[in-house]
């Protein structure tokens, strides 16, 4: 399988082509971004090292039935992947109050939520991917009110899965924000990725944050928190 | 029944107590603000205009059965309502896009949606009150999911009635603002005001607007505007 034209450039990623209509080729940048953009970086071996981190959580999360648009890791920094329609939401799951929630909201970062949270945010830069809420999500016509249920399904499904893998590691899973999409049969998969740009991932004793938040926050050496994460989820942390 | 001492002042109204525990004492101020008290002026007659037209409204309501805090009015400038503990929501029904809906989700203004939204923002003004999810209200306590449902149930019911008055008089209802309480028996009743300070209200045929909009984007006079809304009422607009 070959790598062909560039399909698309986010922040973090490259979208390229390949011989298969159905298979894209993802590549991991080493850009950091934050506060939709305002603030940037080039931080060395940020790319290659949430590759291995999404690559190892879309297998682990496979193990348990949940299927995403990952097929494989094809080097340190790259992995195919189905190419998918990305549904234009960022789905987005709190177990603990912190970010963009507690300031909005006045609530004390850490504060257990009664329950897991499921929030979307409409996908676009442009307008700061603002918070939504379901009846806008239909009128604007985004995606079905099925759609929106299967997406808050899935969404919990995950974070129970993922609370339990950080777990076992003593990280606590406070956030995370996933993306989906549809393949080319119209199935809704998990997509984007899954690592530390994506979640909040505290340390379970000493609430050390071993996420963006370094980055988004200047609390010290980004690269050393996601070895962390990389290093106790099993992965190989020579990089 | 006599004025007593001031139980609250709020940026358009003082609320004072009454000899009777249940009912309280409500004056409309001349106050104009804008943007979250960014924005501020005197405008004398405003509070006369809206007293007049809030109680107007609510008698309308109260022939259609939709029960609120209104009890009478007792002078050009103040009325006599059921005291009733404010749930901290703000109740928005939106019947065309337009405001922070349409900045926010880059919706053009003046686009009719596919059937009336109702959002929930928390009454918060250190906030700037920001929009909130129905998860999110539940989570935080705000409010029950039967009680979200109830305030829905009311807001829609409400949009029904009003839409028709205002196209009576040939008024669009492009959306509006409600809030509501409980009083003493834990009933949920309408509250706050229904004036062109808290609806939008464009001219069926012109499109102008007969709303706060014209003092927050400064197109034009206010007290015309307002004096057009309750002219076409049937109010007195010698004022």
């Amino acid at each position: 399988m070959g790598k062909k034209d560039l399909l698309y450039e986010g922040k973090a990623k490259r979208v390229y082509l390949t011989d298969d209509e159905n298979i894209v080729w993802i590549e991991y940048k080493n850009s950091a971004t934050a506060y939709n953009g305002e603030k940037k970086a080039e931080i060395v071996g940020k790319g290659r090292l949430n590759n291995e981190i999404t690559s190892l959580l879309f297998s682990k999360l496979a193990e348990k039935g949940i299927q995403s648009h990952f097929i494989k890791k094809v080097s340190e920094i790259e992995q195919l992947v189905k190419r998918v329609n990305i549904i234009p939401l960022e789905v987005i799951v709190r177990n603990y109050a912190a970010g963009s929630f507690s300031k909005r909201l006045g609530i004390e970062e850490g504060q257990k939520l009664k329950y897991p949270l499921v929030e979307f945010c409409l996908k676009n830069d442009d307008l700061g991917d603002p918070l939504i809420t379901d009846d806008q999500i239909d009128v604007l016509d985004l995606a079905s009110p099925e759609e929106v249920l299967v997406l808050k399904e899935k969404a919990r499904e995950i974070n129970s899965v993922l609370s339990d893998f950080f777990k076992e590691i003593d990280v606590r899973l406070i956030d995370f924000k996933l993306e989906f999409g549809k393949d080319e049969t119209g199935k809704i998969l998990l997509a984007d990725e899954v690592s530390p740009d994506t979640c909040r991932l505290w340390d379970i004793h000493t609430n050390e944050k071993l996420d963006k938040d370094v980055f988004r926050r200047d609390l010290g050496n980004l690269t050393n928190a996601y070895k962390t994460i990389l290093g106790r989820l099993g992965g190989p942390t020579h990089v």
